[in-house]
């Protein structure tokens, strides 16, 4: 299924990728993006020690689809996980398998929202306890810590080992998580939901060092001091629950911004103006209401923002972990987001659609070798997908991409400096709306409610089948408030732009049994070898063809 | 991942479907498809007692993608085996799959051209042996008799069963397939390797009897009649090899029909001015410049007569026996083929490219019910893609069609007589010719070779990445002589058309693990009941909502 030359690995010195993600961070609340008021110092310091990638773009702009993109390196129309809780079809290759083919383990830390396909492994007997079966149940990860945090109360529902540690510190309840790490306090002491935007200005009910973002740091550091006795490369995939809804921070992150830092809101009254159909039902949702209020985001956004400013803390022990334990100088660093969080701009909250911050993600990767010196501390604007990031991963750890099965590209010549020939013209990502109540907005049937985005970097064009396209000039529009998808001055770009999609969406997307190697060793004299005679008249044809082919 | 309703099941009366498939025959070597001399009276008969689709196409016009098609009911883009020997990658849901859940089995007696993905079963710890990997292996198939009919002499390679009934006949050799049933002799009684093709005019060197076609036929019999005992209801794949290469018949078939009955290629010069490039690039290989000899044509078309006239004798056999048997009244009968021959048409050999004689199949079928009576003997003209019979066969066996997953429709309404709202507009067929020298020819990377034929029964659409399109109006060309593909009068229909096209390659083709059913249950209700609370100010729009939604 590979074209992994182990010939081409390198075994002999310890490599191994720390893959950090945060979850609904948008790429413009760093301060080295730009940030008027927010400060992430060990976030901006980690950009300096590599490539910040300013156009990085999720391939679905919500979570599910967006990780099921990068943890196997495919579009979401090739993995088909179209939403949250769509299972992963069993047998789709992850980059977990890529990478244990070169002696690499690919472990989880954090959240993946993985959803097995139960069904599938049953069809196929495979055994959910078995190492094959746990490797296909989460989506390739060797799952030292898997939380998604996201804890519900689901009768019979296996509890996160986050809710038996914060019961261990002292805070009994049914769902610990919901009740004390994502709950405030009235002034009685009185829970106050933090699924609530009402409560964003409260503190959670565990100080800092029991909450989510502390404790999966911890566990990460736990994991690469027991790694290192292991001895074998590793990639850990740390992934953050926040600044991801509920938007509630512990003391003192939760009063570290007030209402001052936010942001005038990216929007125009004119966006409301006779809208794109499907963009007028995403703005009447209740999320896209509340948000589009000025009280929500004063009370929500600086909550958000404390909940970054705590990751770039605990960026900063964990990197100086990094640094004591040697690890440094072996360790790809890469830092990332799933989605952005619109937060009341366009008049949209929460994800779902196409403008920048929501598609758009942060993205810092520093390799540390000396080869990528040249490179430290640029800012690149090369159009990059989340799913080069799978590509990158087995590019540095000496492998041979798949490219019939990993649709990405490795960014590794972007890190070295190498001059790239024939870099994409383009990035695409997807979304699916069938399991949003915009669906019986729009009377459309499961099977009708995809959207796909297509970005040329000035241009980005929006495929709404049954609905006119959208289409916005970032050149002369970099704020994406006015639609030129029936605008008849832009009917020439908009058939490019829809040939472009027309050429991606037909190229193989499930032809992953067979490497491109194989059919390039196939031919006439290859069949004849075989013994299979397509087409040859008599004993003198076949007899000259073998002779022409040597094979006499 | 099925939406079939146990409850709808209809257990209690055995019924079975006989699929039987043809490989290599055209559309029009059948008397009652209007052939002049070929007289295929068993097959008419079977027509007269059912529906003849008129317009059945393959979704690829080469073996091995255009059986995975179906025998998954899904597009060549969504089961990935582009062609032969392309393992099907596994956990790709089949046809068996979906029947075995209706209690049904699919059983084989012939050829499939499954390859299996034994890289992918290892990955997931699958046992070749066991029943689930037999399945995986098989395409979904009971292998009562697998026979590829393509025996080449490979070190080590499993022969099949004929072999070895060869031999038991007095037919020894390494090789009995080649050197027996598909050889023929000189006048000194010498071995002449019916593979080419100056050889279709001799008898092949076994009797009808112990040649392909008539042995097949006993094995179907032999496992009906061993079904009678175990009483399961089933679905029989009666996968004849023939007329499919080598082109040599067994007496009396080798020369009941003779040059005078070999019809004038369908071809004008003007096809060879300046063809479209892969157009052209096909008829310069091999198998086409010796099929547009004429000379060649006389020797093998009379070959390929006669072996479809022996599989017409052999159905008037098989026919009997279910008469005999009782089992006519409660079998469904199918005939088709996987795609055609070219026989020197338009310059060609072989099939590959989407002209009808190789793109279009017969078909008929025979739904034995009182209520399919209104339609016994008519001729069809909807279009059909040959994803439809896996639908067909669901929905006849009382399952309700995956449609997330099986994207052929069941053909059931239109045997019934039923009226048909919003049938299909277009069929699709599909091609890969990265394994063939034309890709060499024309300079295209593996990734880079493939075609798209759209037909809306008139205008016939193909879509060559790299290239300019080929359009033919059937209307005012039915011979297919005149490429319309750079016409500016014609410039509108190709635009109409490459918009289908777009539209067709952006649904959904990998979404096989949520079913439509289970997202229209999702609601904004269903997500708070769940206790995911996204977007509510405070308690009381929580409040307000839970009594709007009737959940206090």
């Amino acid at each position: 299924m590979t074209q992994s030359d182990p010939s081409k690995a390198q075994p002999p010195k310890p490599k191994n990728v720390l893959f950090i993600m945060c979850d609904q961070l948008r790429f413009d609340y760093l301060s080295c993006a730009g940030h008027p008021s927010l400060s992430t110092p060990n976030i901006d310091a980690l950009a300096s020690r590599g490539v910040r990638f300013n156009r990085a773009y999720v391939q679905s702009p919500v979570c599910g689809p967006s990780r099921m993109s990068f943890y196997t390196g495919r579009y979401m129309r090739s993995h088909g996980s179209n939403w949250n809780n769509f299972p992963l079809r069993v047998g789709e290759p992850t980059l977990g398998e890529h990478l244990k083919r070169l002696g690499v383990r690919n472990v989880l830390v954090g959240k993946t929202h993985m959803k097995a396909d139960d069904e599938g492994m049953a069809r196929l007997g495979i055994d959910p306890d078995s190492v094959i079966g746990v490797e296909a149940a989460q989506c390739g990860f060797e799952p030292y810590e898997r939380d998604d945090g996201l804890h519900p109360t689901r009768p019979g529902a296996e509890r996160p080992r986050y809710d038996g540690y914060l019961e261990a510190q002292g805070y009994p309840a049914r769902n610990p998580w919901e009740d004390w790490a994502n709950s405030g306090e009235g002034p009685d002491g009185e829970q106050q939901n933090g699924w609530l935007l009402a409560h964003g200005d409260k503190p959670a009910r565990v100080p800092d060092e029991h909450s989510e973002t502390p404790y999966m740091t911890r566990r990460a550091i736990d994991f690469m001091r027991e790694a290192k006795a292991d001895g074998r490369p590793w990639c850990l995939h740390l992934s953050y629950i926040k600044p991801h809804w509920p938007y509630i921070a512990p003391a003192p992150y939760h009063d570290m911004y007030s209402a001052d830092d936010v942001q005038p809101a990216i929007r125009t009254d004119g966006e409301k103006q006779n809208p794109h159909p499907v963009y007028g039902a995403f703005m009447d949702m209740r999320v896209s209401r509340n948000f589009s209020r000025e009280d929500v985001r004063r009370r929500v956004i600086p909550a958000y923002m404390g909940l970054i400013k705590q990751i770039d803390d605990q960026l900063g022990l964990l990197f100086r972990f990094l640094d004591d334990e040697g690890l440094s100088a072996s360790t790809m660093i890469v830092f990332t987001a799933d989605h952005g969080d619109y937060l009341g701009d366009h008049w949209l909250g929460e994800k779902d659609l196409f403008h920048e911050m929501s598609v758009k993600v942060p993205l810092i990767v520093v390799d540390p070798a000396p080869a990528a010196d040249p490179t430290r501390g640029t800012v690149s604007e090369v159009l990059v997908e989340a799913i080069d990031l799978a590509a990158t991963f087995i590019d540095y750890f000496g492998g041979q991409v798949p490219r019939h099965i990993v649709e990405g590209r490795s960014l590794m010549p972007h890190l070295l400096g190498q001059p790239v020939a024939g870099w994409r013209q383009f990035v695409i990502s997807e979304y699916d709306y069938s399991m949003q109540d915009v669906r019986r907005t729009l009377g459309r049937e499961p099977a009708e409610c995809r959207l796909f985005m297509l970005f040329d970097g000035r241009f980005k064009y929006i495929h709404a089948p049954g609905f006119r396209p959208m289409l916005y000039d970032l050149a002369s529009d970099p704020d994406e408030f006015r639609d030129l998808g029936d605008d008849p001055d832009f009917q020439a770009e908009r058939a490019r732009l829809r040939d472009w999609l027309l050429g991606w969406a037909l190229t193989d997307h499930n032809r992953i049994t067979m490497p491109d190697n194989r059919i390039e060793a196939y031919s006439p004299a290859a069949q004849l070898k075989s013994g299979i005679l397509i087409g040859y008249w008599d004993e003198a044809e076949l007899a000259a063809a073998k002779k022409g082919f040597g094979l006499d």
